[in-house]
């Protein structure tokens, strides 16, 4: 059956409040730097009124695949759970704007959005705290058999199994993909994501995913191994393809036939979130395609390259017509 | 008396919403490009679901400006009416988070908090389409008449005629300023606000208002001239200082004594949002703080160039560091 999205993601649908801050900013406040934290109602509100003045941004690193893989000319759609408030109207807002389809009904009368306050130092490094809200109501019933079925790929984001119920969310969908002969991805988040949920990743990883998204510090977290190789020899072992960024050392997309290593492409870094996002989203856009895996890796890269040149990681520019000046020159 | 606040703003209190879109986009809605129209509840609700992803940041003129003002190191408060919604808790934040106080009681259970759907074209000029939402419940009770009196300037925005209840405010605060020995700032705002109150402004620019900031459409709406020089010589009668800015050509400071011509600061323009309130906002810290009049239009200009550097009206660098390095340099 032909399918009628590319691209499914499933993932926490949250609005980012983005601010700079210097590096004593962190320090004060004991937030881990570079990491994704969670943090609760009241953590929030007292960080929020310490922050500088905010820009409010739709996030999620599913979610902001899904609108990178729509500016790169892809078919999306996205499932998530925003409350029946301002900010999920935004967030509702921003992704369909992007082109993707998202028909994921409110979560009423609960706790509010969930939102990302990020923290931007100096050195374009962020720092994320999260509030999950809403997010912790989506369930196995949000998980839409039929458009599941009818999705070329199925990309899981691994911050995902932090809300408790999403988990099931995450089995259900995987398996339906599977019947239905389509693709699962799946994308390990944060290095201490792993740490908290690691046996349920390894698991997910070797029995229902075909293309695995990793940076260097999560490919280590998982198989709890200290070289590179190492993990590299382990994730060869379990999925099909393994894509594993490395920040300005660019990427290694690992398969049963071999490594191919791809260069980052050059640009100016001005706010590193969103890199992997963007990356995986073109780099699934190229898969889809039947583009030869270095050149979805190059995709990637390009896409990733984008996202860390502005503020926010949703792309600010038609990522199509981006990777095609870039691939044609 | 020692003023507590150097400049205190009443304005609408609004969040902006930012997307860019091409040209077509303006003329399929016919949108009345660079000017800022007035829109009911239904028609930003129709607008908003045509408009591509926005990013979300406080704003609102006299906001605007009060937020810049701190940003040089001014001491500032500000005056405008927010709902008890997610919206309004962001736009408070941010304005407390810029260093201005802002102590006016949300509106409850009413219109939400305004916004200002920006849309911004490839030329970087801005469109902007209001919904007043909250500001239409600001009164001249929330015009705090102790903080009027302890305030170096008070800066009155345009805007604010059109909810209908504020212009009772506007006037409360003049009266009580100068009652109180202190000064009274206006900005025009808009030439399309100018024309639905042309008989309000005049007659608060002649009896009430002793620094004008226009740019050359509005000044010219206001006399309904055709020449800059017409409206230079009709202003310099009725104000003690008028500020008439002129895009790429700077600026011009009209007083008893002369004109003083300013040039406009070399910069990149990305968006011309906010420009004017950045102006108004350098100027007006100089004055306060004695510096000479062609002074003051240089720390205007270079505040405005650091504007419309960005997408969005507040200052995204320590604008007292700007100004320090510029005018050294």
């Amino acid at each position: 059956m032909t399918a009628t999205f590319e691209l499914l993601g499933i993932g926490n649908a949250i609005v980012d409040v983005i601010a700079r801050c210097e590096e004593t900013f962190l320090a004060e406040h004991r937030l881990a730097k570079g990491a994704m934290t969670l943090i609760d109602a009241s953590a929030a509100e007292r960080l929020y009124a310490a922050m500088g003045p905010g820009v409010e941004m739709s996030g999620g690193s599913a979610a902001n695949t899904l609108a990178a893989f729509a500016s790169l000319g892809g078919r999306g759609a996205f499932i998530g759970k925003v409350a029946d408030d301002q900010l999920g109207a935004v967030f509702r807002h921003d992704i369909r704007a992007a082109g993707v389809a998202f028909d994921t009904p409110p979560a009423r009368g609960g706790a509010p959005t969930a939102r990302c306050l990020i923290l931007v130092t100096p050195d374009a490094q962020r720092t994320m705290n999260t509030y999950l809200g809403a997010c912790v109501t989506l369930t196995e019933d949000d998980v839409d058999e039929a458009r599941v079925a009818a999705s070329t790929v199925t990309y899981l984001e691994g911050y995902l199994f932090d809300p408790p119920a999403a988990q099931a969310a995450f089995r259900k969908a995987a398996r339906v993909a599977h019947e239905a002969g389509r693709q699962v991805a799946l994308t390990l988040s944060d290095p201490f994501c792993v740490d908290r949920h690691r046996e349920a990743f390894r698991g997910l990883v070797k029995e229902g995913v075909d293309i695995l998204f990793a940076n260097d510090r999560e490919i280590l977290a998982l198989y709890e191994v200290e070289r590179f190789d190492e993990a590299v020899a382990a994730v060869r072992e379990e999925t099909t393809i393994a894509c594993l960024t490395r920040s300005e050392k660019g990427s290694v997309i690992v398969t049963a036939g071999g490594v191919i290593e791809v260069a980052a492409e050059p640009t100016q870094v001005v706010d590193t979130t969103g890199a992997g996002d963007a990356y995986a989203a073109g780099f699934l856009w190229g898969l889809v395609r039947g583009r030869p895996l270095a050149e979805c890796g190059r995709i990637g890269s390009i896409a990733a390259a984008e996202a860390i040149s502005h503020v926010g990681a949703r792309p600010m520019v038609r990522l199509a017509d981006m990777v095609a000046d870039r691939l044609a020159a």
